[in-house]
């Protein structure tokens, strides 16, 4: 398999926990985000959204979007299963999941941090301050969660890692790029996010630990 | 069932498609949010990120965001299934579903609205004009999507309706609440977009059709 990502985002980030918990072989291909690669006319072929990640699998299959890829990954490669085996129990970690991919981190990323600046010409401050705005309303949603549901174990769900902890890790390293975000209200997040990165198959998925880090 | 939602709610859209088109009853709950009433205590115990839909099952069980919604829906109700029967089908599906519901939708969802204007201070013609650029950068890769994969019939996948669909149709509706979207350059989205709401339980689903209409 080869993944498309860069070492910087959340998304690819996400896939990279997902790989390696499932201990799967991989390399990896770097399209320099802030260098504009996936605007170039060869990675718009595997991924007309100009996004990262995209997985190439079998050579020749190539899939895009985060969660769909951990799905599929989870669905064919069912050994150290990423979602649990109950529907309810699989719409919770979806739904944390989803908490984060679809509702903070889309958001934030660099495209509208980019627009913010140019066209509406926005200060570095400003952009921070939007930036941390919607990380703080969800992660006061999944702290709220985390803490009260009798289904958060040692990870977001139960006592193995999964799904909502692939996007969860990712998603409190984008927080810390600013010291400006206050992680105080956040213990069972800050708990579980602890806990990730004691596991070695999540702490080598870490931006720093990718060939193409800066 | 009962579903929390809005008439004008594309993600609460996703979910009435979905419960159509699976023949299952419910009754809705309207969560008014030009009114704030998802910011309502009783409300935020249900979902404490403040955002609609949420879906109570058996009387007890409250599940939120539509994408999880959904597919506990299509493993709890087989029948009429959402999702392509191959691992490669749903990514395929999941993905093009996730373009929408991570990477158009959030970005231009009510509260990020309302941010531009306040504290951001930007006028209506500004808001539309971002409005309208991150449905454009998503319609762009969706109809290269549609428009070149083999998978498409005449759904977004197939020829019976799915996930992709149910997310879809809403950001179509969504696109067309200003005048100023040009839809020109999406033939294949308009052509499923169109199918689509010749199959009544779609129709039935759309916004004017919904007790809480206005």
């Amino acid at each position: 398999m080869k993944l498309y990502g860069f070492f910087r985002s959340s998304a690819a980030f996400r896939v990279r926990i997902a790989l390696n918990l499932k201990g799967l072989d991989y390399e990896q291909a770097s399209i320099h985000l802030r260098k504009n690669q996936q605007f170039g006319a060869d990675y718009l072929k595997l991924n007309p959204q100009a996004l990262v990640p995209a997985l190439e699998d079998h050579g020749h299959l190539v899939l895009s979007q985060s969660l769909a890829i951990i799905e599929y990954l989870d669905e064919t490669r069912p050994k150290l299963p990423l979602l649990p085996s109950t529907p309810l129990g699989r719409s919770r970690v979806r739904s944390l999941a989803q908490m984060i991919a679809c509702d903070i981190h889309p958001i934030d990323n660099l495209r509208v941090l980019r627009y913010l600046a140019d066209p509406l010409g926005h200060d570095e401050k400003t952009v921070e301050t939007w930036f941390n705005h919607w990380i703080r309303l969800g992660f006061d949603a999944i702290e709220r969660r985390l803490s009260s549901e009798a289904d958060t174990g040692r990870f977001c769900h139960g006592d193995a890692p999964g799904l909502a902890d692939c996007c969860l890790v990712p998603q409190v390293v984008n927080a810390q790029r600013h010291k400006s975000f206050d992680f105080a209200p956040y213990p069972t997040i800050m708990r579980v996010f602890e806990t990730c990165r004691g596991v070695p198959a999540i702490a080598a998925a870490f931006p720093e630990k990718q060939p193409d880090a800066e």
